[in-house]
């Protein structure tokens, strides 16, 4: 008899989840893991370890077998040694899906712990549960409350995240959330010896809660199936794929890291082409592109874009870092150049396009020199940026101030309406503590708004070109 | 009779200094200056306003005839409309320099201003003085106490900076001075009216105070003059240039910036390499590069990297963002793997390099691990990366401790002395206070080991091959 197989949605929705390798040590995997849930408020929370008989003010029990309750999820980090007699455990008690933090096995490189995984699975397949990993770090479902990590904010959102490393699994929400991304699921998948890829993939395709899929992928094992979801996944939402191991050494690493098989850069290349997936380089751009997709509204209709802000070099490097990037910066006619300086002045002003003028700083400017700059024919998006200056920009208080953010985003939201042109918002972080307090407020100020952020014109001037090219190439 | 013309060095030493255009209000470039000098304790600073008798606590004059002690350096900050004037007053009270911070001359694109500038000249040549500008923020000496801000270290250093960039002149030295870089003078030369680039250029190559000579330039009014000057500099001291403007639309804004006409930067490039400059495409870059040429020691042999820390995925990317920045990352035997797993665990660990371990964040792990790689042999470099995972890395304080800095930095200093081989380090900055507090105590503490601290692995590796690469080509 062959065993049922559960479902990602069972896996994602469980009613009760046991932490097998908890102490009370206050530290380790399992104690964050645990930690967090509570936090998060999950309603049925089992410990377990036969040493202790309390854990954080719970229960603890000293088998899986012992818990009372039904325990769908089991989230393990104990030795690879220990495993095999767990699973025997988890087929008993009857569980959905078992999640390994332990690592050592494949990825190694030694032959006894490849089998050792190997038996695992065979130990899922007959007991009927799924297995995550090993070696990663796990969920994060916020509409479950399951959860792996306090360090984000539990309100879900339409972002889903696939990553084969377990770090990069943490950094994206963590990176993601003050610019204003909220994720529907965060899968970190490791050696991906039974849930993968292509599975999750395939999930994503479909899940209702789920309108833009980012994937960290090391290397895939199942090189068809993989092509297949990856395609059915990008013909219906947009895909940020950021591939890792495309040098020789990262390849190597890749494979000591969760024993991928790398496959040819070049043939992956050509598939995201093919397949319009929207590829990155690193987790920076992946945030940047999906803060892009979802906050660069309206969708630009071209790579035209008025650059606006204080400072002159930065104006000449704006240039430079979007025309390199593949969008535009064309010249404002004289007549434009006109009408702007009603409100700006002549003196230390360059006006030709990057507009840069000392007084862009207040709200009456920019929403001025907005106001002139959308009515342009021909122009696609409009760029604000702030804080290139580290002495002046943030000091103060002036930027991170209501005074300041309330009007201002509310011209720019207004403008992008009334246009139909994006506006963008380029804030540069500071290297201070008492910058970056204001950063932080003024970050969250136009976040709040609904806006995009970006932390460099080079990244915001890739991250644009990347989702115009995308949506030139979507089939309607 | 051709009045005689100050030559640089008189200009970055003067005995007096006046500030045209101050006010009561506290605010604008005279102001900043004003008060900077006074943090400063430059010894005789003379605020020029008719309306006013005393500001910031000293004696405020009519006009520059009035001052009673020798002016040689004047700050000049009031409309382009009374500058001429002034200029006559400059004659007669026999300064050697001015220094214009106003704007809307050339640059404006309006005739009749790029006239008033020729006739500024005229009157300079006429009356013996040099004009710095107009259109820049001036000087920052630290040696003489003539600073144009006060947010830098006026510890003097061996960085010289020219920057047709006011911005970019205050941006250096403010990015640059937490990762251990000071300064010998940072000249913002704006449209170079009578100082420009090529004067500098040579200036600088015979500074005894001045070891590495940074530039930023849009454009250059003399060409074959520049050619010569920076084959001067370049011929006996490391010469690092950005130069905006690389675009088309790069190049309308540096022309209405600083009125620059932006040479080919095909013709840049080739005349670069020819002499040996090494190019950057940003202020980032700038200061990277900078930093690998002072702190990098012993200088690298080669670019073969040994790259280690915690993350896999981090690792991954090490590997992918390193060779692609032309830095190798060899793999490494299976003797060595074996030797390192005498202080690094087995599970969750890649030691085939990158190296990623989990206890690669204490001093003890960091120093065993340094010991072995750095006996490999054809290893070169160093790296030891921190903060790639922003929810424990700087949290708690841990990296900002005596406890982990003082042996950490310890041991590295010990390795590359006796290996030959530089340790290089890499900080992730964060993006909030809490961790922003650990992050600069952190880099201060690698800093203050006179270690060189970057800020992502691919600006180590761009840093790094362009040091090996200028290395390599040098005249002995």
């Amino acid at each position: 008899m062959v065993a049922r197989c559960p479902t990602l949605d069972e896996v994602f929705h469980p009613r009760g989840v046991a932490v097998v390798g908890v102490s009370q040590t206050g530290r380790g995997f399992a104690m964050g893991v645990l930690s967090s849930l509570i936090t998060a408020g999950f309603s049925a929370i089992y410990p377990i370890n036969p040493r202790y008989t309390e854990v954080m003010g719970l229960p603890c029990y000293p088998s899986l077998r012992a818990v009372p309750g039904p325990v769908d999820h089991v989230v393990v980090s104990i030795p690879a040694e220990s495993v095999l007699s767990l699973l025997d455990d988890c087929a008993a008690k009857g569980v959905r899906s078992v999640h390994f933090f332990t690592a050592g096995f494949s990825e190694s490189g030694l032959p006894e712990r490849a089998d050792m995984e190997q038996e695992m699975l065979r130990k899922a397949r007959a007991g009927g549960f799924r297995i995550l990993g090993p070696n990663c770090i796990g969920l994060f479902v916020p509409g479950s409350k399951l959860v792996n990590s306090a360090a984000v904010p539990i309100e879900p959102g339409p972002v889903a995240f696939i990553s084969q490393s377990g770090g990069h699994a943490s950094n994206l929400p963590v990176y993601g959330s003050p610019r204003g991304l909220r994720f529907s699921k965060v899968v970190s998948y490791g050696n991906g010896l039974d849930i993968d890829e292509s599975e999750l993939l395939e999930y994503f395709a479909q899940d209702p809660e789920t309108e833009v899929i980012a994937a960290y992928i090391e290397g895939v094992r199942n090189g068809p199936r993989f092509i297949k979801s990856l395609r059915l996944a990008a013909s219906r939402k947009p895909v940020v794929v950021y591939k890792g191991g495309t040098t020789d050494a990262g390849k190597r690493a890749a494979h000591g890291h969760t024993a991928s098989l790398t496959t040819s850069i070049v043939a992956f290349e050509a598939l995201c082409h093919q397949m319009n997936v929207i590829r990155v380089a690193d987790i920076d751009e992946m945030v940047d592109a999906i803060v892009a997709l979802r906050f660069a509204r309206p969708a630009p209709q071209g790579a035209a874009t008025v650059v606006m802000g204080a400072g002159g070099g930065p104006s000449v490097l704006a240039s430079d870092e979007l025309e390199k990037a593949g969008l535009q910066v064309p010249p404002l006619s004289k007549q434009v150049q006109t009408d702007l300086l009603r409100s700006l002045p002549l003196a230390g002003s360059i006006l030709v396009n990057p507009i840069d003028a000392g007084n862009l700083a207040s709200p009456d400017a920019i929403g001025a020199t907005l106001q002139v700059v959308s009515r342009v024919p021909g122009v696609d998006m409009l760029l604000y940026h702030l804080g290139f200056h580290p002495i002046s920009s943030w000091g103060g208080g002036r930027f991170a101030s209501p005074a300041f953010l309330e009007p201002t985003t509310q011209v720019m939201n207004e403008v992008a309406a009334a246009s139909g042109k994006p506006v963008l918002v380029v804030l540069r972080p500071p290297l201070d503590v008492d910058n970056m307090k204001d950063f932080v407020a003024a970050q969250a100020g136009f976040v709040k708004a609904g806006l995009p952020v970006f932390y460099s014109l080079a990244q915001a001037g890739r991250a644009m070109a990347r989702v115009i090219a995308w949506q030139k190439r979507r089939t309607p």
